[in-house]
C-alpha cells in the first residue's frame, strides 16, 4: 500500500488527483491538508467524492506528512519550496504540482515568479516530470517537478520537430488556448462565467511564466538556445488546452511518420492519423495527449501541430500521478485508463 | 467473460455503454452496430475511444448478436420492439435503453410514440430497470426496460414521499431541466451550439413523452391514479439533469429522515444534508443521483425535492449496465465507480 | 437634456445602464460613482464602453448627484436607504434598482436583509416600478423601487391568473432559472466559469429574497394573501430569466385570450401564440418580457405559464430606464427599442 | 427611403441584418427571401424580431428585388454570382456577403470554392468592402464583396505593418478562433451544443477559403506576393473572432504608435493602450474591431498583435451595412451605434 498525502487540497488539481487515486485498490490518500478548509471535511467541499474520501482537511503542521510515501504539492507557487526538503530529508518522495522546481536556474525562476528561491541547492536533483523525456530520471527520483499544462502540451507538440533538427530553432511559435479551470480556483471577476463565458482573450502575450519553462525543455532538444513566441488565451469551457505550433523546416521529411515513430511506445501520447484535428473534449478526464501534424499548401517549409490534453489531468494531476508510478516502480499507466467523457 | 452486443452505436448513450464498458475486464463488447456507419472503425466516429476499442461498426443484420449474454439496445424508438423477440428466443438478455418497452399499456404507448406496438405480448415480461424500485424483478427477467431520463430522476426523488403516502398524490409537479445531450445526436439547428448555448427554454410544457412513464411509476408506488404535471426544459449544458419536484404534505413528518432510510442501503442514490443543493455537476460522468429535501418557510405543507443525475449514466448508458450487473448475477456497483469529472 | 447619475457604477447593472444610456441624445450621464474604482475610467473597466463613456469613477461623496435629474441606485443593498432621503429632499427623481424599497412592509424588509431600514417612513411614498400595474404611480413618483429580476418575470406572468380570480391563491408555484449575471459582479468561486459552466443547480429552496416581493404583488392583486412557493436555480449562461410558474385553475377560460387582452397595449410584454416556448436568448440586450400559456393534457386543471426576460435590462437596467422615461414624462420607450441579439 | 432587400434571409446574417436595420428611419427592407421558409413569417424563424419585422419569407422569383436600392445577398456560396448581375443590370447597388465575388482570380476562386465562377467578367468592377482600405472604391461601387469574418479580422491586424514594410512579408502567421455561429446555420452534428460547447477544436489547418482572400489583400498592400500561415480553430461561443498575429519585424519601430495613427480616424477601429488584451465580448453585438499590439519580452524582433471582431457584425452584417451607407451616401456611422452587449 503506497500512503499518499496531498498538501493544499482545496484547488482543482487536488479534487482531481483525489477523483483518480480513490478508486485504488494499492493506494491509499491518508492526508489532504488546507489551512483554510482545516477541519471541513472534503466531500463537503467537492461533493462529487462523497462516499469516495471520508476525510477531513487538516493544517499542513498536524498532517503525518513525514510518514507518507509520496506527498504531492498542489499547493499556491512558493510553498513547496518552503516545505519540501524536511520531507525529502524523511525520505518521503515528492512530487510538485506547482512551479517552484520547474526551472533550473534559480535566478531565472527568481525572476519569473517574484521572489527568491528557498532552497536553489535542490534543483540539481529535480526531475523535470515529462515522462516521455526523462521516464529514467524520474524513476530515480526522490524529487519531481511536474511540468506545467501549457509546456506539456507544447513541449510534447515541439519535442519530435526540435530533436530531430529539422526546424528553424529560433522560429518557433507557440499560439495556445485554456479552459478557465488551467487559471485555479481564483475569486477573481475576470474568471467568472459571467465575464468569462461567450468570450476568448490573450494574456500575458509579452511574457508568461511558462516561456521559460517550454524554452527550457526546448533548449535541451536542441542542443542550443532556441526563439520561441508563446501566446496563451483563455477560452469558454472547463477544461483543456489546444496548442497550435508553427515551425519552419529546413528540409523535407515525411513529420507524420516522424511523429509517428517518437511516440510509438508512449501509453498517453496519441498521434492522429494525416488530416486529423484534436478535440480538447476527445481527452476530457483523460491523461492522453493527442497530436495532429499538418503542411499548409501555402507554405512548403511551413508544419504546424495540434495538441490537445485535458490542464487538470495529463497537464496536472494524471501526470503527477504517472510520474508518482515511476517512481514507486508501479506500472506507469495504473489508475490513468480513464477514458474521454465525450460527449 | 461477458459477451455484448451494442445495438445502434453511433449515439451518445453507444459512446457512453463504451466508455463504461470498454476498461472492464469480465466484460467484452463483441459488436457495434449501425447502418449509416457500417465500416467505419468506432473510434474514428469517437476519437476519445482511441486505444480503448479496436471494432467498427457493423450493419446491425451481419452483428453476432444472437452469441452475445447481453444486448442494448441504443436505437432510436421503434427499432428494439423489432429486434428483440427474435434475440429473447435466442435466450439472449436485451437491455432496451430506448422507450420501447417502458409503458405497460401498448396502447398509451401508440398514443405518445406515434406508431403501434410491434409485440405488445411481450410488455408483461419486461422489468422496469429502476434497480431501487425493481431490483429482484430485473435481476430475474431477460428483457429490461432501461428508464427515460427524466423519469430516473423525478421518480427517484418522489417514490419515497409517494410510497410513504404522506402527499396529495393529485398534486404533483416535476419542472426539470436537462443538458443538450439529452436530445440525443440529432442534426437539428436549435440544438446548435449557436442556438442553444446562452440561452434556456422549455419545450412540450403541455405534454411529454416521460409523463406517462413517470406516472406509470408513481401510480404503481401511490397504489391510486396520480395527478403529475411535468415540465421539461433545455438548458445550455452537455450533460445533467436537474429535477425540482414540489408536492403537499398531507401529515407533518421529517421528510429528511424518511429519504435517508429509503435509499440507506442504495449504492447510487445519495441523499444530501439538510439544506444542500445538489449540482449536476458532481454527477458529471458518474452514476449517482444526488437527491436534497427543502420545506420552505413559506408554506407549511410544501416539500421540494431537488434530484441530479448525468442523464447518460443514471439516465441511460449507467443505469443499463447496473441492470446487466443485476441480469447476470453479477456485483451491481461492478465498473461503476466512476467518480464526477468536477469541474 | 436629462441629466443622470449612477450611483454604484462598477456593477453588471451600471454598465448596461450605460449601454442603454449612452447613444441617447436628451439623456446626459453626467457622473457615475464607485469607492473602490475612484479615478478609474469607466470605460477601462467596461472596454464596450470606449468610445461611447468618457467618465471617470468619483466617490459618492464628490459626484453632483443633487444636481442631477435622475439618480439610478445600482448599489448593493442598504446604500440606497442611506443616501437616497437627501437627494429626495433636494428635489432629484431617485430610481432604487437595488432592493432597499421595494418591501411595503420595514419589518419584512429587515427579516430578508438582515438589517434595519434606515427610512421607513419613506416607503409609502414609493411607487413600485412595474409599469404594467403601476403605471401611473411611477409616473407620479419620485422615488420608483426597481422591481427585482425574479419578481418581474414571475409577476408578469402570473398576474393575469390572479386578476381574474381565475385561480388557486394558496396553490402558486414558481420554479425559476437564471444566468450567472444575476448573481452580481460577486468574486465568489460557485460563480466562477470553473464551477458554474456545465451545471445547474437550486439555490434558496426553503426560502429566497425574492418570495416576499413577489407575494406582496400577488396578495395586492388576489386581494388576499396568497401561497408562493418560489424556487430559483443558477443555470450556465450569462443572461436570461425563465420563470415556469404553476397554478391550479378554478373555472374554465380562454386563458390565451385572457393574457393577450391583459397585455395587449403593453409595449414590452409579448405574449406568444399558443403553443409555443419563449427562449430566452429572444431577449438577450432587449427591455422585453415574452410569455407563453399552456394547458398540460395530464391535468384539466392545471395552467403552465412560461415567462422570459433578459434579468439585466427588464429585470433591471432596461426597466429603470422605462421608469425614468414615465418619471420625466418623456415616451415610455424611448431609447429601450433594441432587438434581442440572436443567436 | 432606402428600399431593401434580403436575399437569403434565414441564415445568421439575415437575422442579424434585420436587427440592425429593423430600428432605423431611413431604411425599409421590403423583401427577405427563402425558398425553404417560403410563407413563413420572419418573425416565427425569429421570434427575438416579433414586434419589428411584419414580413414573411417569399421565394427569391417572386421578390421585388430589381425595385430595391440595396440588395444584400446572405447565400450560401454560388448563388450571389448567379443572381446578382441581372440586379446589377436593374441599376440595384449589391452587397454580397457571401464569398462569390471576393477574389480577383477567377481560377483561384474556382479551385477553392469547387465550382466555376458564373460571372468573372464582374470581378473587375467589385469592390472589396474593408472600408479602412477601400472607402472611396465602395462608394462609388454598385457591387461590393463585403471581406469574410476572419479576413476582416486579420487584415485589419496585419496591414499596418504589412503597408508599412516593417515586416518579413514572408513570415506571417495568423491564428484565429471563432464562436459556433461563424459557421452559419447547418445542421451538422459536430456543431451541436452537446458536441462542441466545452470544447476547442482547429480545422482546416492545411488550408481555408479565407487563406488566398487574406492573402490577396496582403498582397496589395506590401506590393508582393506574401507568405501566410493560416490556421482557423472553433471555441465554444456564439460569435466573436479572436485573431492572433504573429510577425517578424525587420526594423525598430514603436509600433504602438504605428497602429494608432494607422487607424486614427476610423470609427470602428479602436486601438487599445499598450499592455491590453481585447475580449471578444467587448465586440459582442457590435461593429467595433478592437486591437492590441505586443512586443514579447522573449524575441526582440517579434510582433504579436491581438484583434477581436464580432464576426456577425464586422465580420458580416456590420460591415455590410457599413458599405451600404458608403454606397447610399449616408455617414458611414448611422445605424451601427450599437455598444458591446457586456457582461
Amino acid at each position: 500500500m503506497i500512503r499518499v498525502g496531498i498538501v493544499g487540497g482545496t484547488g482543482y488539481t487536488g479534487v482531481e488527483l483525489l477523483r483518480l487515486l480513490a478508486p485504488r485498490d494499492e493506494v491509499e490518500v491518508v492526508t489532504v491538508t488546507s489551512r483554510a478548509a482545516a477541519g471541513r471535511r472534503v466531500d463537503a467541499e467537492f461533493p462529487s467524492l462523497r462516499g469516495a474520501c471520508e476525510l477531513a482537511f487538516v493544517p499542513p503542521e498536524e498532517a503525518p506528512l513525514s510518514d507518507c510515501d509520496v506527498v504531492f504539492f498542489a499547493t499556491p507557487n512558493g510553498t513547496a519550496m518552503q516545505q519540501a526538503p524536511a520531507l525529502l530529508d524523511a525520505g518521503v518522495r515528492v512530487v510538485d504540482v506547482s512551479a517552484d522546481f520547474r526551472l533550473r536556474d534559480a535566478g531565472e525562476w527568481a525572476h519569473w515568479y517574484g521572489m527568491e528561491h528557498a532552497c536553489p541547492e535542490r534543483l540539481a536533483e529535480v526531475a523535470y516530470g515529462l515522462p516521455e523525456v526523462h521516464r529514467e530520471a524520474i524513476a530515480a527520483a526522490q524529487l519531481v517537478a511536474n511540468p506545467g499544462c501549457y509546456p506539456t502540451a507544447v513541449l510534447l507538440g515541439l519535442l519530435p520537430l526540435v530533436e530531430a533538427g529539422i526546424v528553424d530553432p529560433r522560429r518557433l511559435i507557440a499560439s495556445a488556448v485554456s479552459g478557465a479551470s488551467g487559471a485555479g480556483r481564483r475569486e477573481r471577476a475576470d474568471l467568472l462565467l459571467a465575464e468569462s463565458s461567450d468570450s476568448t482573450r490573450a494574456y500575458a502575450a509579452a511574457g508568461h511564466r511558462h516561456q521559460p519553462e517550454i524554452r527550457q525543455g526546448l533548449d535541451l532538444a536542441a542542443g542550443v538556445p532556441v526563439g520561441l513566441t508563446f501566446v496563451p488565451h483563455l477560452v469558454p469551457q472547463v477544461r483543456g488546452i489546444h496548442a497550435t505550433l508553427f515551425a519552419e523546416l529546413n528540409t523535407d521529411v515525411d513529420v507524420q511518420s516522424l511523429f509517428e515513430r517518437r511516440y510509438a511506445d508512449e501509453p498517453f501520447v496519441d498521434v492522429l492519423p494525416p488530416g486529423s484535428h484534436p478535440q480538447t473534449r476527445s481527452v476530457r478526464g483523460a491523461n492522453t495527449c493527442r497530436l495532429a501534424v499538418h503542411r499548409p499548401d501555402s507554405d512548403a517549409a511551413r508544419v504546424v501541430v495540434l495538441a490537445v490534453i485535458d490542464n487538470l489531468v495529463k497537464g496536472a494531476a494524471g501526470q503527477a500521478i504517472q510520474n508518482m508510478n515511476l517512481m514507486c516502480g508501479l506500472p506507469e499507466t495504473r489508475g490513468l485508463s480513464c477514458i474521454g467523457v465525450l460527449p
